[in-house]
Formats: C-alpha cells, sequence, structure tokens
C-alpha cells in the first residue's frame, strides 16, 4: 500500500489532534492566531455567508430569531433523511454507492446480500469524530447556500482556491455522476448498472420513479428534509476537500438521493487515499452527527463555522464512551424500547420556544407520576359529556372501526359462552347461555349508550362469577328460592351503589393500592384456576376410568319372559356373587338404548359406564389451554407478518374454542356439552322473564338480602372503579373525559334491570375494555426505520360498542350452534383466563424472584431500589394475606371475601409500620397520606423520584409500568 | 448550591479544555512552556522516580524492559481488581464507601438494595475522561512507590506543597480512616456501621476477616493484585488533588479493599465541591482505564506521566462513542458473549514478548477456519495411541470423573432401553431390549479398550436403526431368517469397512458438507418423527375408542349347559342380529379372565376392548414428549441455581420416562409395556448366543448380502466418521489425537461380533459423545464476574468408559424393573430425540426464515452475505432433495436410501453451478476444490474471512457455530 500522502496523513498526527483540540476551544490561546487564521474561515467566499438574501432564515447567535419566532407556530424542525454516499472503485471504476442511511438509527447496506441492516444505534471511533472536526475546521462552510439545483450546488462546492482548473472539472463531473441505490422495490440488485459519469442534464433533475416509489417515502412525515454526506478517496487530490452546505431553500437535488426528498444538508469528504476506512468512517461519523437532534436544531441555526464547530463539541460532550477492551465496536446494538429524552438535552431557549409538549417525548416520567392510582383529577370533571355526544358517533367513521367491532365483538361472544356456560355449571341452570348472550347484549348496549366513559365494554367479571356461585350455594343452604333471592341482592347493591355515588365515594378508590389489586386479582384467578381444575376433575367421577381389575365390565340386554330354573346356577355360587350371576337368562348384545326400544332393559355394570370420555375430555381441555397460550404467545414472535400474528394472538380464545370442537366433532364421542335452550325462553324451566318478587321465600329474606348485598357492593364497586382509572390514565390521552360516578350510576340501574330479568350481572370489564381501546389506537403512520410508531390518541365514539353488543344481541339466534361446543374446552379457556391473569400481575414476578439465585434476577428497579430480603418479606406477607383469604373462601363463610378483599387495604395501612415509605413506593405505590407525607421527609438522594438524571433515564428502559389486569374477564 | 470554587471549576472552561487537549500532544506548543511545566512534573518529589531502588522493575520506554524479560516465563501480568471509593457525607459525616468494583466489567454498588448490580459494560462520559486527563496531568504521579503499607503510602501521597501542614493532618486521617464495603457474606448492611476517623494501627494493617472470607476472593486467580481509587468532594481542599501512585511491590493495604489483595495501584481524585456527580464519574473513568488490559500493560510499563497520559490517549483512540441522542448513558449493557480479541490491540513489542498463544483470546477466529471439516491433520496422525495408555487411566483419578460416568450412564441406558424397545418393535421381537443392554456393554467397553478415540461412545444410532427396520421387512419379504441373513450382512460389512481402513479412505469425509449432513439428519429425524407418530396412533388400532354408535358394547360370560329352546327367539329377529341376539343362555357378568377360569366363555364385542388406553396412551406419549422438551429449556431458564438447571436439563429423557412411568402406576391401566424377557437368554425364542451362519436361508444369500451390506456400509461410514470429525475438532483442544482409522476398524471388528451374537449394531454416536467430552471439561475455577469459565481442556482418559460399559452390563439385572415402562412413553422419547436433532441444524433455521418477514428475521451472518432470495433457493433445493428421499423411503426400494444419501454430495457438487463459492461458504462449506481454488480466485473484500477486521469481530458475537447433531441418537 502506498504511503499516505494527504495532510490529514502525512502532518505529523498530533499537530492534527492538537488542531482538532486546540480548535475545539473558543478562545485563543497566545502564539495560535495563525494556526487560527489558516483554518477555520479559509476556503469559505466571504460572499457566502453575509449576502444572505433573507434576513428571516438568518440565524442570530443568542436567543430565538425570526425564524425561531416564525416557528413557534409549527415548533418541530422537520424530520432528517441521511444518506451516505461513498466513492468506491479508485481509480478503475469510480462509482458513487449509497452505502448507509439514517433516520433515528442507523441502517447499513449488506452489500453482498444485497439488504439493508436491521435498524441500529450507531457506534463510532472517536478518532473518526476528532479527523472530521479538523476536515470541517479546515475545510469550506457554506451556511444558507442559495443553490437551486445539483448544478448550482456543485459549482458552489468546487469553488476552492486550492483546486486547479483542471482537478475542479474533474471533480464537478464526478459529482454529479448518478449514485448507486439499492433499491428494495426491484428486488435484489442495484436499480442502476451504469457507472459512466453522467452530467446532469435538465431531465435527470427531476426525481427519478424509484426514488418516488421507495418505500422508504411512506415512512417518513411530509415535510421531511435530505442531508447527503458523500466521502471517500480520491487520489488525484492533494490534500483533502471537505465541505459542509446548508441550502437555504430545500432542493431535490435530481437522484442524489435515495428518496425524494427536498436536501438541506450536503457534506462533501473527499481526499488522498489513507490507511483503514478512513473517509468511510468520518463519513459515519457526519451522518451520526446530523441525525443526532439536538446538533440537527443548531446546525440549523448556526450562522458561522463556530457555531458548527460548537455544536460538534456540545456532541461530544454528551456522548457516551464504552471502553474498547470490553466492547466490540462493530457489534450492533438494537434500537432501545424508548429514547432518551430529548427534552433535556436542548439548551434553555429552544425549550422555551417548543414550549413543555415536545411531541417525542414518551411518557415514561408521566408514567412513573402518575400510577394507576393517581384519578383525582379525573375525578372531579365527570358529567360534561353531553357537548361530545354527537361528536361520539361521528368520530367512529373510520375503518379501524370495523376491525374493532369485528375483534371485540368475537371476544365478547367467547365471554358471553363461557361465562354463560358456567354459570350455567354453577347455579344448577338457574342461568345460562341464553342470559349471558341476553344480558350482555342488554347491558353492553345501554351502557355504550348512557355512560360517560363509552369504551368501557361492559362484561361478566371473575369476581361477580365468583359471588354468584357463592351466593347460589348460600340460597341453596338455605333452601332459598334463588332468582327472586337475588333480585332482592340486586336492588340492595343498586340502592348502595346509588348511595356511593351520591356521596361521591369514588375517591376512596385512592386507597385501593396494587397491594389491594393484586391480592384481589391474584385470588380470584387461583379460584378460576382451581375451579377450572376441580370441574375437569369432576368429569373423571361421572366418566370413570375403567381399570383392569374394576368390575365396571359387563353389558348384556336382558328379555322379560321365561327363564330357565335360575336357582340352579346360582346354588353353585357364592352369594356376593349374586348381581354377576343372572343365571338362565333370554339375552342379548345390543347396545342399551337399542335394548330399551327392542323391550328388554340393560343389565350389568359395563351398561352404565362411557368408556373414553374422561381422558378424552382431559384431552381437550389441556389442548384447548395450551393453545389458547401459545397463540397469545405468537405476537412476539418473529414468524409471519404482524398483521397475521396480531389476528392469531387476538383471537387467540376463539380460536382454541374452534379447535376444541373441530377435535371434538372429528372423533364425535359423547362429551359433556353446552346446555343450550332450543328455543328463546328463559333457562330455568317454568318461568317467564320477569322474576316474580318474592317467590316461594319468606318476606323478612327481602330484607336480609342487604347483608350479602352489602359484600357484592364491595366487589362492583372495586372491581368496577379500578377498571375506570385504569381506563382512564393520563397515558391514553383521552379527550372527552372520564365519568367514574355517571358510571357507577349506570351500572347500578343495569344491576336492577338483571336482577329483575334473571340476567347475569355486569360491571366494567378491565381487559376487554383495554383491549377496544388497544383496537381503537390512533398511532402515526410515518416512523423511522426502527422507531415505535406514535401513539396519537384513541377514537373516542360510541358507536363500536353498539354495534358490538347489537351483534351479540343477534347471535342469540347462533345458539343451536352453540350446543356443539364441548365443556371440557370451556374449562380450558377458564383455566387460561385465570392463569393469563396471574401472570400479569408484579405479584407473580415477585413470587418468581423467590426461585431465582440472586445472580440470575432479572435487573428490575425495584431491585435496584430495595433489599432483597424485604422484597421477600413483601411477597411473604402477600402469599400470607393470599392463604388467609383461601382459607376463609373454603370455609362455609366463603361469602364474606369481599369484606376480606376490603381488609387488605387496612393490611396494606398496617406495613406503613414495616416498610419504609421508600421501600412502598417501589414495592406497592404510595396511599394518599403517604404522598402528602413523602416531601415533608424528603427521599434519600437515590430514591428522590422527582427528577434525577439518572432515575428518570433508567425509567424509560423499565417503565414501572401499571399492571393492566386486575380482575379476570 | 455553592458556587464551585476549586480550579477545575473556578477557571473557565475553555482553558481547562484545553489544557487537556493540548497536554495530549506529545510535542510542545510555541508559548506553552510554561503550561507544561506548571502542570505534569509539579508536585513529583524528584527522589521518587530517580532513587529507584530496583533497576529491573524500572520500565524502559523503549521495547521490553527487564521486567518483560523476567516475565517470558510467565508471560501474563497479574489480574486486576479495582475498587472505587468514594468520599461522602460532606461536612457532617465523611466517610469512605465503596460504590464499585471492577474486574473485566462494572459492579455497581445499589445503596438502596443493598446489592451489588449485575456485571455489566462500564459507560463512561467522554468529559469526565477530559477532567481525569487533566487532573492527573496536574497531580502527583509516582510510580514505583517504596511504600510498604497504608500509612507509608498516606503520608508520600499527601506530601505536596500546595497543603498546609494542618490540612495534611486531616487529609492524613481521613485517607487513614476505614472504608465501608458492603459485605456479601453478613448481609444487607455494610459490615462496619462506625464512621470515626481512625488512625491505622499495627492491627488494622492486617487484613480483617470480612476481607479474607470474601467471596470474591474465590473468583480471582492467585496472584491477583488490586487497585484502589479514591474519589470524592472535600470541602476544605482550595483545589482538586490528584494523584496516581503504582506501587514498587505490591502491599496488602489494611482494610482499604474491600477483599484481602495486595494493591498495586492507588488513584486519589480529591476536591472542592462540583457541579453534578464530577467525581463520582472521574473515579469511575479512573477505574474503567485502570481495568483495561491495554491500559493496565501501558502503566505497569510506565516509567513517568507522559507513558501514563499516552497510555490514555491510546485508550481514547479505539473506544467506541455513542451518540446522544439515541443512546442512554445509563442504560446498563449486559457482559458481551465474547470479548473483543486483545491481541489486536497489543502494541508489537508486546505481542512479541507474550508469544503467539494469548491465554484469553477467544477461538472464533480458529472455529471458523476450522470447521467441522478440516480433518486433514487429525487424518495423518493415527496410531500413535500407545505412549498414552497408562496415562489414560490415571488421569481419570478425579472427582469430575464420578459424576461424568453417571450422566453418561443414565443416558445410555436411557438409550439401550428406548432403541432396544423400538428395535423390539421393528423386527417382531428379533431382537430386543436384553440384547440392546448386552450389545452396548460388550461393544462399548471394548471400543473404550481398543480405540483411538476413547472419549467416543458407541451407542444404536437412527439411520443404523432405520436401516434395520428396513433390513428386517426386506428378510420377511423374501421369507428370510432373519439372524443368519443378518450375520452375512454384518460380515460384509466388516469387510468393507477393513477396505476403507486399509484404503485410508478417512479423508473422503471431506466431502461430505454440511449440505449432505443436515440432509442425513433431516432425513433420520423425519423418519423417527413418523414412526413416533405412526406408532402411537397403531395404538389406537389395538386399542380402537369406542364411540356411541359403535357396536363395541355388550359382554358376558356364557357358560355352556342346558339353554332353553334358543330357536324361539331368534325366529322373532332379522337374520343379521344372529351374532348380537344370544336368545336363551345361562350367563354371568364376570370379566373375560375370570369368566374363563370358571368355565365359562366371555361372548359379545365389548369383551375384547380394553376401554381408556388409547387415550391415556396418547396422554402418556405427549407428556413425555412434552416434558423432555420442557426439561431441556430449564437450562437456560432464571430459576434455580445452576447446578439444579444443568441437572434437570442432563437428565431430561430419564425423568421424563419415570414420570411416564409414575403417572402409568399411578392409574394402574393395562396400557402396552415394554417387553422384557424374564431370564437371560435372546429375546427370540429358540435360539442360541450365536446365531447360526445358514439358519434356514438358502446358501446364495450369503452372498447376496454383499448389496444391503454395500449400502449399510455407507451408513456406518458417514456416521462413524462424521460423528469422529466432530469429536475430534480443534477447539476441543484435545492432547492425545485422534484415531480415524483404528476407530473404524474397531468398529467393524465389532461389527462382526455384534452380528454374530444377534445383537444390535453399533457405531460412534455424535450427541452422546459430545455429552461425554462437555462433562469431562477442565475449565479454569476463577473467573471475574460477568465473565464465562475458561475452557482449558478435556480429561482424556479410558476410564469413564469403560466404568459406564460395566454398569450398563450388570444392568442386565435391572431388566424386571423394565417391564413397568409404558411404550407409549419411549415412543414420546423417541419423537422427542427426532424434534430435538431437526431443531439443532441450521437448515431448520433456513426453513423458519422462510416464514418471517424480512424485517423480523435474526441477524444471522449469512443474512448479511447472502442475498435473501440465494438463501431460500438453497432451502428450497435442501427441501426438495428431502421430499425425493421420502418418496424414495415410502417405496418399496426404501434398503437403498443410504446410497441416495450419498447422492447427497453429488447434488452438492452440481450446487457449485448454481451458487458463488462465496455463497457456498456462507451457506455450506467449501469441499477441497472448492477451497483451493479460492485463494487464486481471491474473494471480494466483504466476504474476505481471512482477516478483515470487522468480519472477525461480527463472528464473534455470532460466530458460524458447527452444528453438533448429525444423527439422531
Amino acid at each position: 500500500m502506498q504511503p499516505a500522502r494527504g495532510p490529514l496523513a502525512s502532518e505529523p498526527r498530533t499537530v492534527l489532534l492538537l488542531r482538532f483540540y486546540a480548535s475545539l476551544m473558543e478562545m485563543k490561546l497566545p502564539g495560535q492566531e495563525g494556526f487560527e487564521a489558516s483554518s477555520a474561515p479559509r476556503n469559505i467566499p466571504s460572499g457566502e455567508l453575509d449576502s444572505n438574501p433573507d434576513p428571516g432564515t438568518g440565524p442570530s447567535p443568542d436567543g430565538p430569531s425570526d425564524t425561531d419566532s416564525k416557528e413557534l407556530g409549527v415548533p418541530k424542525d422537520p424530520l432528517l433523511f441521511i444518506q451516505l454516499n461513498e466513492l468506491l472503485g479508485w481509480p478503475q471504476a469510480l462509482e458513487w454507492r449509497e452505502t448507509g442511511r439514517w433516520v433515528l438509527f442507523e441502517e447499513k447496506l449488506e452489500v453482498a446480500a444485497g439488504r439493508w441492516s436491521a435498524p441500529h444505534v450507531p457506534t463510532l471511533a472517536l478518532p473518526s469524530l476528532q479527523k472530521l472536526r479538523s476536515l470541517l475546521a479546515e475545510g469550506l462552510v457554506l451556511l444558507d447556500c442559495p443553490a437551486q439545483s445539483l448544478l448550482e450546488l456543485v459549482e458552489q462546492v468546487t469553488r476552492v482556491e486550492s483546486l486547479s482548473p483542471e482537478l475542479r472539472g474533474q471533480l464537478q463531473a464526478l459529482l454529479l455522476q448518478r449514485p448507486q441505490h439499492y433499491n428494495q422495490t426491484t428486488g435484489t440488485r442495484p436499480c442502476w448498472g451504469s457507472t459512466h459519469p453522467r452530467k446532469a442534464s435538465n431531465s435527470e433533475e427531476a426525481p427519478l420513479r424509484e426514488q418516488c416509489q421507495n418505500p422508504l417515502r411512506q415512512k417518513l412525515p411530509p415535510g421531511a428534509e435530505a442531508g447527503t454526506v458523500l466521502a471517500g478517496e480520491l487520489g488525484f487530490l492533494a490534500q483533502p476537500l471537505g465541505a459542509f452546505v446548508r441550502l437555504r431553500d430545500p432542493v431535490v437535488l435530481g437522484s442524489l438521493t435515495e428518496v425524494s426528498l427536498p436536501s438541506r444538508f450536503f457534506c462533501l469528504l473527499l481526499g488522498p487515499r489513507m490507511l483503514g476506512k478512513g473517509y468511510h468512517e468520518m463519513g459515519r461519523a457526519a451522518a451520526v452527527l446530523l441525525s443526532d437532534p439536538q446538533f440537527q436544531w443548531s446546525v440549523r441555526r448556526a450562522s458561522n463555522l463556530h457555531d458548527l464547530l460548537a455544536a460538534l463539541d456540545a456532541f461530544l460532550e454528551e456522548a457516551t464512551v464504552l471502553p474498547p477492551g470490553r466492547w466490540d465496536p462493530t457489534a450492533r446494538i438494537p434500537p432501545p424500547k424508548c429514547l432518551p429524552s430529548q427534552h433535556k438535552r436542548l439548551p434553555s431557549q429552544q425549550r422555551e420556544i417548543r414550549g413543555p409538549a415536545v411531541p417525542r417525548l414518551t411518557s415514561a416520567e408521566d408514567r412513573h407520576r402518575h400510577g394507576p392510582h393517581a384519578p383525582s383529577s379525573e375525578l372531579q370533571r365527570t358529567g360534561r359529556k353531553v357537548p361530545w355526544y354527537p361528536s361520539d358517533f361521528f368520530d367512529a367513521l373510520h375503518l379501524q372501526c370495523f376491525s374493532a367491532v369485528l375483534y371485540i365483538y368475537l371476544a365478547t361472544v367467547t365471554n358471553a359462552i363461557t361465562f354463560g356456560g358456567l354459570l350455567g355449571d354453577a347455579t344448577d341452570g338457574a342461568q345460562g347461555v341464553l342470559e349471558s348472550f341476553l344480558g350482555t347484549a342488554v347491558a353492553g348496549a345501554a351502557f355504550c349508550l348512557m355512560a360517560g366513559q363509552p369504551l368501557t365494554i361492559l362484561s361478566s367479571t371473575g369476581p361477580v362469577l365468583v359471588f354468584e356461585r357463592l351466593l347460589f350455594s348460600f340460597s341453596r343452604d338455605y333452601s332459598l328460592d334463588y332468582l327472586p333471592f337475588r333480585l332482592w341482592v340486586g336492588i340492595w347493591v343498586a340502592t348502595f351503589c346509588l348511595v356511593l355515588v351520591a356521596t361521591e365515594a369514588s375517591v376512596l378508590v385512592r386507597y385501593f393500592t396494587r397491594f389491594t389489586e393484586e391480592g384481589f386479582c391474584a385470588l380470584i384467578s387461583l379460584i378460576f384456576i382451581y375451579d377450572a381444575v376441580g370441574k375437569m376433575l369432576n368429569l373423571t367421577h361421572t366418566y370413570p376410568i375403567q381399570k383392569p381389575g374394576s368390575s365396571a365390565y359387563g353389558c348384556l340386554c336382558q328379555y322379560p319372559g321365561p327363564g330357565g330354573n335360575e336357582s340352579q346356577w346360582i346354588r353353585t355360587r357364592p352369594k356376593d356373587r349374586d348381581d354377576i350371576d343372572l343365571g338362565l337368562i333370554n339375552a342379548s348384545l345390543l347396545p342399551p338404548p337399542e335394548c330399551t326400544r327392542q323391550g328388554g332393559h340393560p343389565r350389568g355394570p359395563g351398561c352404565h359406564t362411557v368408556p373414553d370420555i374422561a381422558f378424552f375430555s382431559l384431552l381437550l381441555f389441556l389442548t384447548s389451554f395450551f393453545f389458547a397460550m401459545a397463540l397469545k404467545c405468537v405476537k412476539t414472535s418473529r414468524f409471519f407478518p404482524s398483521v397475521v400474528r396480531k389476528g392469531l394472538s387476538d383471537f387467540s380464545s376463539v380460536l382454541a374454542i374452534l379447535l376444541g370442537c373441530g377435535l371434538d366433532a372429528f372423533l364425535g364421542l359423547a362429551t359433556p356439552k353446552l346446555m343450550v335452550p332450543r328455543e328463546f325462553k328463559p333457562t330455568l324451566s317454568g318461568r317467564g322473564w320477569l322474576v316474580s318478587p318474592f317467590g316461594a321465600n319468606p318476606w323478612w329474606w327481602s330484607v336480609a338480602a342487604a347483608l350479602p348485598a352489602l359484600l357484592l357492593s364491595i366487589l362492583i364497586f372495586m372491581d368496577q372503579q379500578i377498571t375506570a382509572v385504569i381506563l382512564n390514565r393520563v397515558e391514553y390521552r383521552l379527550q372527552k373525559g372520564a365519568g367514574f360516578h355517571l358510571d357507577l350510576f349506570c351500572v347500578a340501574v343495569l344491576m336492577l334491570l338483571t336482577s329483575a330479568l334473571g340476567l347475569p350481572w355486569y360491571v366494567s370489564a378491565t381487559v376487554i375494555s383495554l383491549a377496544h381501546m388497544d383496537s381503537l389506537r390512533r398511532e402515526s403512520r410515518t416512523c423511522a426505520p426502527g422507531e415505535r410508531p406514535n401513539f396519537l390518541g384513541i377514537r373516542e365514539q360510541r358507536l363500536t360498542g353498539l354495534v358490538v353488543f347489537i351483534l351479540t344481541g343477534a347471535s342469540i339466534f347462533l345458539a343451536p350452534v352453540l350446543k356443539f361446543i364441548p365443556m371440557p374446552v370451556l374449562y380450558g379457556i377458564f383455566l387460561y383466563m385465570g392463569v393469563a391473569a396471574l401472570s400479569s400481575i408484579q405479584f407473580t414476578k415477585r413470587v418468581k424472584l423467590l426461585l431465582m439465585p440472586a445472580k440470575h434476577q432479572p435487573d428490575l428497579l425495584l431491585l435496584r431500589h430495595v433489599p432483597l430480603t424485604r422484597v421477600h418479606l413483601f411477597t411473604a406477607i402477600q402469599l400470607a394475606c393470599l392463604g388467609l383469604l383461601w382459607i376463609i373462601k373454603s370455609t362455609p363463610a366463603a361469602i364474606v371475601f369481599p369484606l376480606m378483599l376490603l381488609g387488605l387495604v387496612g393490611v396494606r395501612k398496617a406495613l406503613e409500620r414495616v416498610f419504609s415509605p421508600q421501600e412502598l413506593f417501589w414495592l406497592d405505590e404510595l396511599m394518599p397520606e403517604e404522598e402528602r407525607s413523602i416531601p415533608e421527609k424528603g427521599l434519600e438522594p437515590e430514591h428522590s423520584f422527582s427528577g434525577s438524571d439518572s432515575e428518570d433515564s433508567e425509567l424509560m428502559y423499565q417503565p414501572k409500568a401499571p399492571e393492566i389486569n386486575i380482575s379476570v374477564n
């Protein structure tokens, strides 16, 4: 290899470094004047900067300029797409080839594979930044260059004194040559094979078809601008040539950029041969710099070289350094889940201009401070829903709402089937699937029309189902007529709820911290799991397994009629075989049903057993459970396009039920099926739709019903309000306000209605309502490679919910199909719901920590701030509470469990004596009094959650995300 | 907050930065002399450097010094443990507290949680490095300080002119104060509560108990040294105080360090109040610098301040920079799987001293260049095993060998049971479990005593089993006496193998590239999966499922004797019900076996069906399969200590079989069980142990057997040699050489023996042999936090294998227990083997790529270098070959499949016309001719695999690891 000849390489390295570092300073050293003079402003044609024709766009060094003031209305600078074109093939076949591109992250062209790499965090070598700095400092800097085309730009850039006219011509021709872009649409090869230098003609100035069709164009927001870095070795140059251009007006520079975007920045880094990948790395450094939002901000407002270099130095000041021995610089770091907040990096004047709302700022801090329990602001602005009412219907006119309706409809119907089936099981047919469908449709639709938060989906929820089961066994214990008794419970619950609404008791929800929520959720989930497994095992009693030694063998069809003398046979057998030895009989081997038809009667233990059902039911149960679990995980797998994955995951329960039904139908065994009435009448035979208020019960039971009603009211209040708080969190950016009291009022009214009709009871269901909101998310369509789409808000309207429930009502006519659903499949889905809810809470994560050696524990925030033994102590207390609740649940006094759930609030209060507020902050949340007490006491610096830099940014990587599943539904 | 007063903060920032950058230069600027003079050598007592009493340890600036020459014998510098003690609590309660420590990676003390963070890659801020540099440049640098205790050291360090005697006293007292270390053994609190400044007395100079008991001590190798960085704000200082000390002789400095280690380096960074976390970050920067191996090397040899600063600058030169807007500096990066090679970073003289073998260098490059198919060197050094023979037994005297024996014994026995059971199935009882045990023991032990590579475990393998099944059905088709025919096949195979040995044909194995191997493995795995599922479904025919409409109902026990007049009943029934209508009979309902005993005979279709068995078998099958799969995954989970995880994962098959047996025994159903002979005699009744050479077969079949023998020889050769190549790979660092030809010779001889005795055939089994080697790994016991243990080699000996097979032989007496193993469980394990083998090959990964959108594909090396369409084309060709093989396998000509496998070599050769050598290099491997052709043609720079920096280091993150599973066993 030839020794390097350019000044960058031929000057002693130390001098270069010195220049770099010295020029980094804002003041001149004694004896450095000459050096400074020869570097910075050397090649800038003095006219360029001063003859700025538009003073408005000229930046001023201090404070906001006119430009900035103009931008007040549109506070965001346009997004910048940066592309690195490298000059390859020296000396035989010079060509420009795009080798990298940046919006937020770096994408590298894998030349051999002909594809763009996955977006990754760019890494730079410090020396390349230093070399870039010195090249820029010595090179040409044109700020607000008025060029209108590539030709003009190239002419201005090559107007450098050091170039001979001949060299200048050669250079211009080279710069006008079309670069090779890797084109994603046309396949694996670059779209131009021609590498002959061509002068840009007028026709070539127009963007090419490939440029316009580039799929990247769709990902960039309108108004995006381009920046191009040209870098490479050019042997005929005697010394390096650096140029940095900011165009006054962004112009589409022909085929220079891969995407047809107006260019704003242009950076040229050429020079003689250098050892290593010098220009490649320098070009990358320039591109990474340009992709930095802070540098962009500064360089858009820079008025001279000094500002440019200051921006570069500011970049260096904040850069993170990885030590060479511990990190391989070529390793690609995947984009972090959350970008660090740019807000903190902005200089003060910029922050003022942009105002407090920086659009790209993630809400990690917000989320941190407003956990699931900061509802005070929402709780105060209820009852202002009327003005929004018309828009609640117009806002639904969007295609997305159709898919949301389909998704939520299927989820609602699945819920109605599952809970209806289980309710039928639990109440011995006092209610059933038909009631579940009807109730869901009526209550849901009514709620959607009246409620404060119409995105809420009313549904049967776990806690209410568990309570109803207990209530039924209670009423059976006292030989009560269930539905009338239940009607009175409903009347009392509605009364209590209306009292709660009148006293604005919703603020009490702030005392339900995560500790209470998780105890609530864990207990209900465990009951679900226990019940699902229990019901499954019960089937093995109904359909016993025949063991080899069992006497379940033998079945025949005996006809009445003249038999032989039985006694002669019986005599020779022992007595206990009487039922087995039949003696002389008139028999056939017809199956039992046909036998009865033929006038005989089946005899023998084998006639009553249905073989194979127990194990097949178990198989169906396991299949539907594991299939639903597996489909849920498909969402995060690498396979299939995201639409398919989302579909499979969203419809996991539906698909699991369908698979179970298919398996069952394929084998055609007589598994127990869902009970569906043949006609449209209540499941309980002999009752009309209206429940009689007393039935067979003594009158005083209508008063006594107040006691269980009190318990149910606690459940309803907890379930409804915790869900409401979660749905109205700030990070969902709801515009139309919440309606905590209005919603509870609606629930109370619907409680009356459903009790009177003997339908299931309904409250807001967390999971399905969140799914509803999630399916109505508005997201930015344009996002840079590696960036997550920005969340813009939610289509708040009443129509999707309404349509869902109308469809659910219409689905009552589907009932004949439902009788093909085997019960074990529903039990499997039931188990899946319990397991999914249980695994979503932090409590479960902490229980898992008990099994993990400290070394392998994940880097959770709470483990950084609370000693492990204290974490374990907290978990152990929770486990003990859960154990106690379980014991209560197993006694005859099980029905009081809602009171015990409320008791968790007391336990939580008592925990303040065991744990410090700091520990409770990380392990749980703070209760209202604690929140007030903290600012007085003050937290240790490490614990401060009000703004230490390191804490905030740690949060971005492990946001203390609020848990979404507070109850099973 | 008070305005900062120290010079670091009070001087204009630019001047400071300038000093930093200027002092980075090796030459002086005009006008800088004064500056230089006032900074670097200012506070160094001139005697310190010059009065170096031991010239041997004095470093020389150029080339290796005496020290280095001395070190030639021990070329490695001691490992350095670095600890950061911060001064906290100014001004009220000053105390030193250890807040971070480094060996390879950083561990941060989570103060609130009272635990060390997980080791992570340290990240630094560039300004903190700059500040550190200027503080060192202006501060005191003592190289080869002769202090023998902390007291002496403190006195020397505080001998700074700028300090008044009073201040000096205060500072000395402060420095002698005991630091607080977080002690892992004593629990959550730091082990000393006292924060009173205490002077170090003689007794305190001795290491404390806590220091010696520190568990970290065990992780550091003997001879490790310590470095301590003391940093903090000290308000009474007027200006910052920096000191860097290298002790001449490493001394234990009392309780200064957390671990009782002799200290070599000491760095003091104190100063007046500064904004932000200045001293903390500076201290971290110093510690990270000291933990860098390259910096360590330089600073151990530095002779003056200039060398020290040059080392710092060299560190900066190589540092990786992450842009501030794209990376959060507080995010913790987990340690990479492979550290970047330090070899490349060493200066040339250092490399010479250390010699070519740098111990910490990972073998990524080696592995890359020596894929599974570079056996030429091993193939040439066979037959030199005699000198090692005695050591082959003495080397086994280590505790590790006991656990290896247990592990491999259980794996071998599991294999023997599974394959024996399946062989019994496949050959209709011509062979069975007893033969499998006996053959495994005899062949395995003999091989261990004779073979060239005694770590190899001989076992039944998938290909041979498949062939044997085909051979059996072939011999049945021609009504041959199987075992005599098989004997002749064995004789011929042995002959062919001996010919292959004599012609040294093992070199041909180089033509079996990954393409062939994977086709081989995929076909055998698919046959395994197909057979396992097929056998399972066959059980549902043996034990039919009773559907509701089926006529399998009805069973009674009919006694002979005087019946009534049957005709009178038959008359009234249709004709086709004859077998169902029995008329007047003498019957009972006894179960069939008892009925027979009582003299009756069971009648009715229900008597012959065993209900529930089919589904229960399916449950057992699925349970054992999924349980084995799940246990295999436990190894990489976070739960349980690593010993438990390894145990569960290693014994997954055994545990799955035990679980299946337990389930089966618990329910006590009559599932089909493993057939085990009641006494020690061949499974086939009526034969002796020696197979008669002709039996009932015509004599000419002994000649015709040569044809299938040829096919089997191909299989044996492929299976044996590919395994041998994999086992003898360079990265296992085997010392005693291989024995390709000797091993094949042994296999041939054993083939004769097992054929003559009617035992299964055996070749080397890849998976179990690798497991054997893995359980005999020697690894460095000491490794830094976050570092993986270093692989030192393998205990090569014959004893473990021998003991394993003796135990296997003894296990024949366990046979009575084996009859409790249900066959469905074995089918489940069979399925597990097939799935595990299939999922281990690259082919499967590429098939998965077909289902992944390009965006979600993993960042595989081959995808970086080969266009996706070419990758898919290659996969499609492989799939087509596999389809063809499967079709052949399904025809009557199935037995010729080994020939077709060999045909894959031809297909691979033909692929050279479709794919370029570069593509084949990444997709497959190169064949011998291609390897020779490549250097002539030359690879494109991007494809070069001979040493481009970026390629090599990419490899460390995704080593193109050779696949280990080439066949199922």
